[in-house]
């Protein structure tokens, strides 16, 4: 039966305790020659939402795999656990929210089943540590080929899966807001404004136009990168999913605007000057 | 010669030296087809106690394999370099404590080595990076099967290794009260109480009970998990190796408690009224 | 086409997002067969000589392979890719600064080319992310030998390369100053005064000295490691690289010292006294 060569892993486990070991060595076990690559494990405890976004950033870069992903305030509560097959790759985890952002990025048509086979999981299944009791050790299987990802359970409607609540976008003549989906380690605000609504507000590349979080408006350039505005500028550009996002040319675009996920920035066309630049913010590059 | 899939690796090296990836670079020159899992390297610089009980937590997920352990405030000292031979696993670690948990842990019967075979060792060995120079290649040796762990140096009595002090225990009819070995990232306490100790207590499953760390009385309950009492609830539940630990459904125990390692937990029988639960700390899983 | 066995990636990216996932997930595309070793991604955000020193660090541990460098403050910029032939080693980065030190670690010959071949990058490269469009693919497709080094891009002449400002150090009869090129976590101070300079100046082991980085002089001795000194007390060694390091035994001399990357250190011959022990910063090792 034809498996995956890939596991990828993202938790909130922390890296303190040895609970990402304990994964590890479940994989190790059961799918020894299976290559496993760790996307992060430092999303903030129980925070679906974030967990939901790094997944989703990151999943177009690995290779075809089983990605499993567990952020799961809910564990040992009923929630049920998920197997999605989307386009050539396997999502398992939790039904909170946490994987169908992730599928929607694959842009590919999905198969949701419940994992429920005893024959999947390692017994017995502690009520705290299903990454290690059931995620684990279903994605292993799944991907030595030893089960299908019908094996795992019951085939679900893909309606019936729990989602995060759609973050707030509108937009007008000239205007736009949306709620802040993440923001990286780099200060880049990543905002749930799609380029196409963006369009149809009359915005073109190489529009001047300002941007607040709720503070300080600041001048912002529309372009294709932050390399193409000055040293300490803020750039509205479109991410690799479509989503339009806002980088500072050198610096940190979020510790500027006071921007935080679930924050909502505010964007409107035209600049009430010349580009401000930010002199004293500004970190040059080391030598 | 049969050697092992899998060496693990756990340290206090932290993450932002190169220490680790010196210590991968050695194995994945001796020991290339071998399967390396890195349980944690955050344990608190020189905390034995701590590196200890992550391991001994962790060492049941973990394959068979030859496990590493660097926690060696006494680098440089003449203490002993150890190798463990535990029932299918090699524990490779100074002796200073560390190990022993781990090993007990398995339940399997335990032969010690001291490493002092120059064959096993990087020349010439640093005073002070053993973990790169001498339980690294150690490690890989016997794990590629060019050496036995016997092969590494004389057999040592099992009483002379170095065994942290017992933890503090101490029962009556219808109390006990027990040290703290370690509090996890979510916020799980770890006692150092046998279950047996707590039924000879007198305490049964589904009892309620109070519980202290010095600070306030909270009521918990003594259960299977904690999924199995109100959310915001503690609990009392009996971890995979048969000790007591403490635990909040949906919150943090420890911080609530103010439970932290090496201090002391005090539960005795019965209640003082309803469950309270307290809301203003919970926090519902992300939606 | 002959490769290599190992790729190292050293990166200011953090651990919270997805980005070293996504360099892994393209190396595990590209080169499945080849083991991938983090030497740290915790780099402080674009401080290049931080990184620097790491890698120069950590490189001689390291198997023979292709060794991926990034911290880029420059990304977008005109600033050029490197790849740098330095023996049996390849390096990859930006050019900035970053590698040379490492090369000139590995005391061997260097081949510079700059990185601009469409074929060695996954198009279309992103102006952000030359982690995961340049230096990953780069260097997977070395390691498996698709493309030589000489394929990705024009030699260069090695004297064009970006270098680091040279660290100062000066040094008469009896004294020597000299930067702070890097502090480990365990507070080993590490510095960039080579030993043959401070024999020049007429030290020589077991000699008594005084220190300081601006504060408080303190007596060291000149040793072969701090194994050979009382606990707590600071002694002078040369490192594997030939540098003169401060550290203290059972202790930590950045802290004692104040001592910052960047700053200096200044030792003079002699010693006012008995060597003084601060015991009360001296923390013995746990039980």
């Amino acid at each position: 039966m034809p498996g995956f060569q890939c596991i990828s892993l993202l938790t909130d486990y922390g890296l303190a305790d040895g609970f990402v070991a304990s994964c590890h060595g479940v994989l190790a076990r059961l799918a020894p020659a299976v290559r496993v690559i760790d996307v992060t494990h430092l999303v903030p405890r129980g925070d679906i939402r974030r967990g939901a976004a790094v997944l989703a950033q990151t999943l177009p870069s690995l290779p075809t795999g089983v990605h499993i992903a567990v952020v799961d305030p809910g564990v040992g509560t009923p929630r049920r656990s998920l197997a999605l097959a989307v386009g050539d790759h396997i999502l398992v985890g939790p039904d909170n929210g946490l994987l169908p952002p992730a599928a929607q990025t694959l842009g590919a048509s999905l198969r949701a089943y419940e994992i429920t086979s005893g024959a999947a999981m390692l017994e017995p299944v502690s009520h705290t540590f299903h990454g290690r009791d059931v995620y684990a050790p279903a994605a292993a299987r799944v991907a030595v080929g030893s089960m299908t990802v019908a094996d795992l359970g019951p085939e679900l409607a893909s309606d019936s899966l729990v989602r995060l609540p759609t973050p707030l976008v509108s937009a007008g003549d000239g205007w736009a807001q949306a709620e802040v989906v993440t923001v990286d380690g780099f200060g880049n605000v990543q905002t749930a404004l799609h380029a196409d609504r963006l369009a149809a507000a009359g915005f073109a590349l190489g529009d001047p136009a300002e941007i607040s979080a709720g503070g300080v408006r600041h001048p912002v350039l529309y372009a294709e990168t932050f390399g193409s505005v000055p040293w300490g500028t803020l750039v509205l550009y479109v991410d690799s999913a479509g989503y339009v996002a806002v980088a500072r040319n050198g610096g940190d675009a979020a510790r500027l605007l006071g921007a935080r996920p679930g924050g909502t920035v505010r964007i409107r066309a035209g600049s009430s000057g010349a580009t401000e630049v930010h002199g004293h913010e500004i970190r040059p590059p080391s030598p």
